[in-house]
């Protein structure tokens, strides 16, 4: 494991994160990696914690990715499911945080509808002075950090399997395509891409990708916009510098698929809602596809060795083509799930043994 | 852990508690409230006994509690959820229950809409003449043990963290106010208390709380009803002893709240299901708060030291003001949810070590 | 542990089960079986491991028994449930295999109500080159093949408890009665019970069990039909062999109950859908009863010590009468469900140690 000092308590955006961090969770995520690589794919690190994963919202992937990361820590788990749950009996959902706080829980794993529900809960929690961590599962359309560090890690280690670090991704082009403005997911790897130097693209129809969007994103960290944006032939550019302590931050945005795809080093696919549709912001799954869908073709824009992400689950045949993400030479989408177990474990780990006495 | 011996084989009623078992399911829920305090909360006891938890009826609170205690206790717990069951394929609740029984269960956890049916279970287990344990975790509106058990061990530990014992409670006042008529949390709260010795006062609109009430509950047991009910001014006072061969049972009936406050030691506040207004039991949920529910300023009645509990979830606003239930000088509600793993794995191991043989 | 040679990496169906693989079974459940009479019934021999309980259909029995096996074996469990997943949101189920896989389970129990699923996802595994197992837990009315193991091993300890192995059967008579067309039980019984040389005799109204059953069971496994069907008011007796490299295989189809239980050594019954009704299958419950329902007055054809089985859940009074089940001279239905947990640790065991380097 290694020795960098973590002093985080709570992991609900990456709005702040330091370069630090990324690069803690990194190395602790590759350690684990490793951890996984073996045929007793456990360590008792964990032992007599227990992990809550309180999902509002239902998620099995997440959940399960979750909960066998905190298995593999022996940690003790308990899942809380909104459907079955005393909610609907009247209590908030702060107070069913405390129930769980009271019998014991030490990292509460929380995705909800709403966004600022993981905050809202880590407030609480530091208000009584608790020692009990939260860490942001996906809430609303905030953020899903875990899902963007495990990107971050699923990246970086193919460039560099034996050290990922955050400098890697150093002026690589990252296109993010899709619902850009209803993506959890999104928000957090903007925040984690541009921390890294990388040069971030974003592409999607206007009505999910609306000019004010890079505003909104730097209001929330108190970044300053240096860059003017430039609109030119349905496109808008955003440069934005310096955003954040650690690194000027390279944010473009575009109405376009095409200028996001030239050159690109990675291309990360969104998942589409598809009520989106029926919310008239979109014409059809098929002119979509069309427009903003990844394929082989399209790829040719890009480099060579370009590879393709996406969060799962995919609408085979919408956000990207059946069969390119079957290719292993393009798709990384298997690797993030892998990644995601051990990213997962890192976090819980860094986490949970903060809180110990004797480590 | 306290070497009393224990006989006792399920866990379905207080109704027959003995003062000696009592304490010791006081004093074993203290050795493992210890165990929680450590860094790794965990012990071997039950390692490779099987728990499985019963819920016919949805809870999640509880539970988890349950889950959370017999993981502690290293066991593996199985979860049976009524919903996704066979129960809907025409199988009998004995059915069930008999194929967990062949499945190797140890300790069966049963919570169930109707009152009986873990004694039914019970039944059914002994006369086949195996060893598995039953524990009622809430049956219709007849008990629910556990948590008076929790209830009595998060008083006692108050007035004696190291030692909690019945005899803490004698002549102590104690108000049980809601909707007693529909509460096993009451019925097996007045099961203990009284049997403790402390003057048990119940304090419910007429609706509520029927005349009779006293009168149900005390043929149940085959005790005697000494006194008589005497009815002065909308209030009926009923003083009832001795019902049991421990101690005086001296419990009251009240339909207005005040004389039920008056110089109390604790308040025990009900949860009110919302359906009973559509039963028109109840004028409106306001005016009940105003007349029954528990604020500080009703509380200036009481001792000064006065504790308040519920059995969660709260609707706050209703039972009790949400102000109330957030100050930790008077709410012991989250006490309550952490004694109740404490007080499980009490019982968990009572019951699980009672079969092995070498212990 | 027995030492036979394993080699096959799924379990998706007993129609090319060998006589050596049904011993293995049997002999590894019977080790199995010893473990779980002792006090702690669990051994560490896939700790590490994952094993991911994918149940597209709704089951509790299956599902809990391949849980607590796995629990038994210290694997970690993985429990998947179709309604509170993202089937709903356009992956394919190979998609969601895929993840499961990518998050690192070494096997995978699934249960799908379409017949071929699990097979479907085998075939992809095996096409990746990864070394996960998949365990067929019932597909469409395809097979089911650990219940029919477990049968097997049910009927085999009764005859020798210390020693199961498949030539106990020789010449056994069994009936199987019921809804033989719609059972994936009834045709992974076949596969075993025929496979034992046993003469299975299958009993059920026309129209749950057609006159060309017996011909696509065999087409299925490629074997060859040397019988001819006699039809002899209103009974097809079809006698078949040899349709396998092992034994000849004696399978005889009636149309009436009475020939198939004179002098039957064990009568499976088969649980009957309610739904069969609704399609006009059949004409009332209560009829049905009274021509196939097993009661112990039919139960005067068969041997004196004739064992009745059924998979569960029951329709009491249905497939049998409710006093037939509950009386242990005749039913075997409790010691099916505790020989489930023994027969699905032998398979876990058995697949998941094939992955093993060091054993």
């Amino acid at each position: 494991m290694p020795t960098t000092t973590w002093n985080r308590h709570h992991v609900l955006s990456l709005a702040d994160f330091t370069a630090a961090e990324y690069d803690t969770v990194l190395q602790t995520a590759a350690s684990f990696q490793e951890v996984l690589s073996r045929r007793t794919k456990k360590v008792p690190t964990l032992q007599g914690q227990v992990v809550a994963n309180l999902f509002f919202e239902p998620s099995t992937r997440t959940r399960s990715s979750f909960e066998l990361a905190a298995k593999r820590l022996s940690a003790d788990t308990l899942n809380f499911a909104a459907s079955t749950s005393s909610m609907t009996k009247g209590e908030t959902i702060l107070d069913t945080a405390k129930t769980y706080l009271a019998m014991g829980t030490d990292i509460m794993v929380i995705r909800h509808r709403e966004a600022g529900v993981p905050n809202a809960i880590a407030a609480e929690m530091d208000r009584l002075g608790v020692k009990v961590s939260v860490l942001n599962a996906g809430d609303g359309q905030h953020e899903h950090p875990s899902q963007a560090l495990l990107d971050l890690f699923t990246i970086c280690t193919l460039i560099d399997p034996n050290h990922p670090r955050l400098e890697l991704l150093k002026d690589k082009k990252i296109a993010i395509v899709g619902d850009i403005l209803h993506s959890r997911v999104a928000r957090s790897n903007i925040w984690s891409l541009t921390a890294s130097g990388a040069q971030v693209h974003l592409a999607a129809p206007p009505t999910l990708l609306p000019k004010l969007f890079a505003e909104y994103v730097l209001e929330e960290s108190g970044g300053e916009r240096a860059g003017e944006a430039e609109e030119a032939g349905g496109e808008e550019v955003v440069s934005i510098s310096p955003s954040s302590q650690i690194l000027n931050r390279q944010l473009f945005l575009h109405w376009q698929l095409e200028p996001a795809l030239q050159d690109a080093d990675f291309v990360m696919t969104l998942r589409l809602q598809k009520e989106r549709m029926t919310a008239h912001l979109l014409p059809s799954l098929r002119e979509y596809h069309q427009m903003f869908g990844i394929t082989r073709a399209k790829l040719q824009l890009c480099k060579p060795n370009v590879k393709v992400l996406h969060p799962g689950p995919v609408n085979r045949g919408v956000e990207i083509s059946s069969e390119l993400m079957d290719d292993p030479e393009f798709s990384l989408i298997q690797s993030q799930v892998t990644s995601g177990v051990a990213v997962r474990m890192a976090l819980l780990y860094l986490l949970g043994s903060g809180k110990a006495s004797g480590i």
